[in-house]
């Protein structure tokens, strides 16, 4: 890929100022793509991901003997914090440790869990949940809609980059997050790489124990209904490629069942670093562009509107889904 | 799925007419799901699909002996009937048969195409492409943008269900379709499953030899630039659980094209029909649920406010892409 390296951003912004007048003499700059913006980023602009926000998930190797891992990052406080506890302790007990993916549905969701947690096909024994888990809602069950209120939190945002967006909300980026809002209420949305936490008909929220990740065009009409605790940050091909469930909502059929992945492990990247059979050299060093940078606001940008040279009509817009958020392992680690 | 012979609208529609004072005597009846409304369409609201639009594509069989075919629907007029032209004749040829999947983009594209075709990395040799193919914006290449007066059509439609979406302009369903449109043009979108023609820099337009189909989040910034051409209306999860490409853009690199999965044939599902060789009882009777339809209006309408019992929050709206046409086998077929 080209990168210009001079005025990287001026070739783009239809603007009459010296800068544009100055840049007609030069030779024609080809304007950026979304990833040459970001790839201009200065360092100040990455944030550092907590290696205590950050799960390992280990998928058996595949039919090769590679090995599948898949880097999960947690949503920090205010968002979801119950169910991020649980999953960190369903982690640290070693409780998801030979769970497997037992749903696979096409342009829709990966999720995975004890196999014979309500699977009315399976008869094998339930693993035991650990005691320390919050049932999220709990104090609000007798309104048969505890979720409700734990979906949603009040926060107070100044930001310039949200739009009304299709689901009669509207929606943006803060703080490294695609979320939702409608009046101070915000919430996380489902896009693609989002991981949730599987729940039965209300009023049961889900423990943490049963989890699933988007890997088809976002399904929004989750949002709000569900509880979003992360996403994808690496691996999620491993995900989005396994074979689709035969079952009904893509679970895989009784005559099918050695198509479930085993998951060899899910950790606290954390815990990985500081055990004492790590191996040398052995890091989780993510970060992620700042949603309140002027390079991630350029970016953003140029998702809604591609000048780059393939493009020949910039769209004028783009759903929030569209816009993910760059990610990358931070280059020194 | 439970079924709910009666009444099957009126449990959901909030309203105050005597068939909801009458309901409310009866037993309470859950809301049907989207799926389920469909269910109840009446037979007259299913169109069926011109065997002569449809593309029978059989990849060579999986690891374990399995057929994989996709069939594709191929766009009716006014749309993008150049290349609809082309790839029929492409078919009709046999130019397709024994070509390739050469790309698979997570969250992305599947494309496929000549392997030797516009990659760096093939020493092959390129086939050659039959006579008759049309060049799509041949007499417009002088103004250097073809593509501009070809991708959108000029249409007269009065439609009830067209919404404002994030991409600046509005979107809805025609004649079984999910399009765009601004003023008097209108433009198929980029939803999951669609399927495109891929092209090089403009004014390059494409000729059909390369497809691609939209395997993740709709990439809407696609829309208006380069042309769709149908949808995967069956089998896509044969190609959207390829394993994903190393290579740029996902390509599937040098060390790993023995990932490439061969086509054995692209063919019209009418030709298939006629050849002497058809087996008995060979059929391709697919059919749409009419856009224009009330049952689909139900449907859009409850795609866009679930209400059935996993769901406690109705989003209040949907995108054009989260309100796929269903298709379905014909009863009968």
């Amino acid at each position: 890929m080209k990168k210009i390296m001079n005025c990287p951003v001026a070739a783009f912004i239809a603007t009459f100022t010296l800068s544009a007048i100055v840049l007609a003499e030069e030779e024609p700059k080809e304007a950026l793509s979304p990833n040459q913006i970001v790839e201009e980023a200065s360092v100040e602009e990455w944030v550092a991901i907590p290696t205590e926000d950050l799960l390992v998930m280990r998928l058996a190797p595949d039919a090769e003997g590679n090995p599948r891992e898949v880097i999960i990052q947690l949503m920090p406080a205010p968002f979801s914090q119950g169910w991020v506890h649980n999953i960190k302790l369903l982690a640290r007990e070693g409780w998801y440790d030979g769970i497997s993916v037992n749903r696979v549905q096409d342009n829709y969701v990966v999720q995975w869990g004890d196999p014979n947690y309500d699977n009315p096909e399976s008869d094998g024994e339930k693993k035991t949940l650990p005691d320390g888990l919050k049932v999220m809602g709990e104090d609000e069950y007798t309104n048969d809609e505890p979720l409700k209120n734990l979906l949603t939190t009040t926060l107070t945002i100044d930001q310039e980059w949200w739009h009304k967006d299709s689901y009669g909300k509207s929606s943006g980026h803060f703080r490294g997050w695609q979320l939702g809002y409608s009046d101070t209420q915000w919430w996380p949305v489902h896009c693609y790489g989002m991981v949730g936490v599987g729940r039965n008909l209300s009023p049961d929220t889900g423990s943490g124990a049963e989890l699933y990740t988007v890997i088809g065009h976002a399904p929004r009409h989750l949002d709000r209904n569900i509880a979003l605790v992360g996403r994808v940050i690496e691996g999620i091909e491993y995900l989005s490629s396994l074979p689709r469930g035969k079952g009904e909502l893509g679970f895989y059929a009784e005559d099918e069942f050695d198509k479930r992945t085993p998951i060899l492990s899910i950790d606290v990247a954390a815990d990985l670093l500081e055990s004492e059979t790590a191996p040398a050299g052995l890091t989780y060093d993510y970060e992620y562009l700042s949603t309140e940078s002027e390079t991630f606001a350029k970016y953003a940008e140029a998702r809604a509107n591609r000048r780059d040279p393939f493009f020949i009509l910039p769209a004028g817009g783009a759903d929030i889904c569209n816009i993910p958020v760059p990610v990358r392992s931070a280059p020194n680690g």
